[in-house]
């Protein structure tokens, strides 16, 4: 999973356990989460254009999940952070010479699917309801 | 899943097609498969030492599969390559500060069984015995 993927779901995590009405500025969330500032924003960035971060404007605003964040799938999330990228590189600057025929490749991505697959039930209230809510309140 | 992975496992599937008694040297496995030579001298080390290679010695010489090779399993084989490597990095330079009670590192390692488990049946013999095969003796 790329490094991407991975501030955005912990971004996702944190502003997940906000009271309704609460919200943090990209530089909290950063601090938080320690994350640089730079990746923090262009993940929230990212999760704005999916819908699932909203940024409210004016005195008392700031970023806030939306509504289909908190129910939003991780793995819709994750197949939708990483885009189409394969496990394996088949098609670098040295182009792997079995890629059009390769039974590898084709096993990787039904591997790949069952990676999705297993993260498909899981929501992001659900990341956030346990053991993992007192520990993401407590950051800042 | 690694570079390094990725290149055992093309390495493999060359040796896998080769008839009986026929063996390939590092530099001709190298060139086949288009991949540096010190990244399959590496691969090639690692292979051996799992038990999936042997180099055999003297004139005629060279490189083969093992009979545990050609029925190993390729989930089996991408776990050894992989190691205890995890999806993310919790515990990275800056380590994440949910790493102990993480709900996301558990579902992530969960889908990474699951990843490991759709390629458990498939054996090596399998995969390079499909169309794959004779672009695999093509190459040289």
């Amino acid at each position: 999973m790329t490094k991407f993927t991975d501030l955005a779901l912990r971004v996702t995590m944190r502003l997940a356990v906000l009271d309704p009405g609460a919200s943090l500025t990209t530089r909290q969330v950063a601090d938080a989460m320690a994350i640089p500032y730079n990746h923090t924003a262009k993940a929230i960035a990212r999760l704005q254009h999916l819908g699932i971060v909203e940024a409210r404007r004016g005195r008392g605003g700031g970023l806030e999940l939306t509504e289909f964040g908190r129910t939003a799938s991780i793995g819709w999330l994750v197949r939708e952070l990483e885009g189409e990228e394969e496990v394996v590189t088949c098609e670098g600057e040295i182009p792997c010479p079995l890629r059009a025929v390769c039974s590898l490749r084709g096993a990787l991505r039904a591997a790949q699917q069952a990676f999705y697959a297993s993260l498909d039930p899981i929501t992001v209230d659900q990341l956030t309801s346990s053991s993992t809510r007192p520990v993401l309140l407590s950051l800042s």
